[in-house]
């Protein structure tokens, strides 16, 4: 007998439930925040960990992030031992391409500046651009980062990626260290966080960040709350240092409602919908990760606990 | 000597003449709209016609069109012998591509709901619907059209193209007739109109068409402003026969400042912007066109004047 102990405040349970004990119908599923069983269990799958903490599981195998950062998971509180791994599916990653896509496209096609003609009654003729000629700036080149810079290529975009590390990908300008990242900023029209949240890249996206941009560029925020300091992006938008953003994580969520972002009329917000897991896509992904935890195998898609991702 | 005249109140003759006589630099090229040698004129190379009509030119050998549609150049008063060409290139077809995709992936995001959303100060969590259950039905399967479906497909939307003779396409589910006209829309999530203007589908999209849609369904209107009722849109839209639309064109360009269509929540507007001709880009063809004018041969792109596209 497995048991897992599910929580998050994004999935249903229930669906998960019937979708993983379809195909192991003797699976004990506890469906958090509450469990009165912790030491019975097994494998916790949860987006954040429950109230009273994943050390609260004595005989825990393995931590299963239902979404693809695990940086929510709390990780500092969690014995180093125990491994982890992030949900990474074909899902989750077209999900992120489609979110990414849609709103380069966006801003590519001037919607933001015909939206204000609009309003105004104003008939602008605004040329087309070739794709060709606008450079969309990826930061990060993980799963998803890599997924949605070769899914702009095929769109004709000039794409340039950023990353810790040095990567290659095909028909990618790779990029990686600071001194690239300010001149990256400085020639992008769009640029998309895709970054996991780690210390170093915790509010990356600041004053300066936007000090190198050019005042058309526009941003796809679809990383972490914790990467953007809110407050340094209304400043920068009403100061003209770029054009438009759209924004699907923030530092509180839901974003209350007296926060300045929901009347911004530069700001296109969404309530974090750019990629999230389903359970009938993703519970193969899931169950094999289960089968590895009880035999004692590395874990598909494993974070390394030293590095945070 | 090869002798052009030239009018369009979208296109910049200066561009035009530049690129043109980088090729032929001894060609003749007469910006219109006045022409005070119309006998000298081979060649016409028009958006629209100049207010004389191109009957005035009595030597005329061939219209060649600034866009993919000939219903703007009034065929009616042109004698029936005169080769008339539509302008397709690659950059037209691809801008168009890339505005239906825009404009889909707007809808299929739930874009036109979290603006309402955020306009209310609410968070309102949405799930990602999967590309493959979404149906996307593109009317007229011509270039433009069958491009556009195709590109779609590529994304994993379902896709249904509907045009007046029965068509082929890989991946495409087909349709022609009045009857298969009424189900497609039924049973679509987003309708794009590309259809050529001609009289069998001026007024098309009118009360009847709406009266199919399901509530949910977004329409895509980039064909001709002739092809809306635009009164039947705003009807249908306060009625909620249909979640919104993108409108490109209008029946009267540019649309004038009191028209409803400004400031209507469900409505975005953009000025005739999807697609239009680049001579960098088109230059190609218009010379080959010239050429096999001025040799008595059948031109690219010809239309059929019976059927007039």
């Amino acid at each position: 007998m497995t048991t897992v102990f599910f929580h998050s405040d994004l999935d249903n349970p229930q669906a998960w439930k019937v979708t993983l004990q379809e195909v192991m119908p003797d699976l004990d599923f506890i469906a958090g925040p509450q469990c009165d069983r912790p030491e019975a269990v097994d494998v916790a799958l949860v987006w954040t960990p429950p109230p009273q903490g994943l050390r609260s599981f004595p005989n825990l195998r393995a931590v299963l992030s239902l979404g693809a950062g695990v940086d929510q998971l709390q990780l500092a509180d969690l014995d180093a031992r125990i491994p982890v791994a992030r949900l990474i599916d074909e899902t989750l990653t077209q999900r992120m391409v489609e979110y990414c896509l849609t709103t380069v496209l966006f801003f590519h096609r001037h919607l933001h500046l015909h939206a204000i003609h609009q309003a105004n009654r104003q008939w602008t003729f605004i040329p087309p651009v070739s794709a060709s000629a606008r450079n969309v700036l990826v930061l990060g080149l993980g799963e998803l980062g890599s997924a949605v810079a070769s899914s702009l290529v095929k769109l004709g975009f000039s794409v340039t990626g950023w990353s810790r590390s040095s990567k290659k990908i095909l028909g990618i300008n790779c990029q990686h260290g600071n001194e690239a990242l300010a001149l990256a900023l400085n020639a992008c029209d769009v640029v998309i966080n895709l970054l996991p949240l780690t210390a170093q890249t915790a509010g990356l996206i600041n004053r300066n960040f936007f000090a190198q941009l050019r005042p058309h560029a526009c941003l796809v925020q679809a990383g972490r709350g914790g990467h953007l300091v809110e407050a340094d992006l209304l400043t920068a938008l009403d100061h003209g240092q770029l054009a438009g953003a759209f924004i699907d994580v923030f530092s509180v969520e839901p974003l209350p409602m007296s926060h300045p972002f929901w009347s911004h009329p530069l700001l296109r917000l969404t309530p974090h919908v750019a990629s999230i897991s389903d359970p009938n896509q993703s519970s193969k992904t899931v169950i094999e990760n289960i089968h590895r935890a009880m035999r004692g195998e590395v874990l598909k898609h494993a974070i390394d606990r030293t590095v945070g991702y």
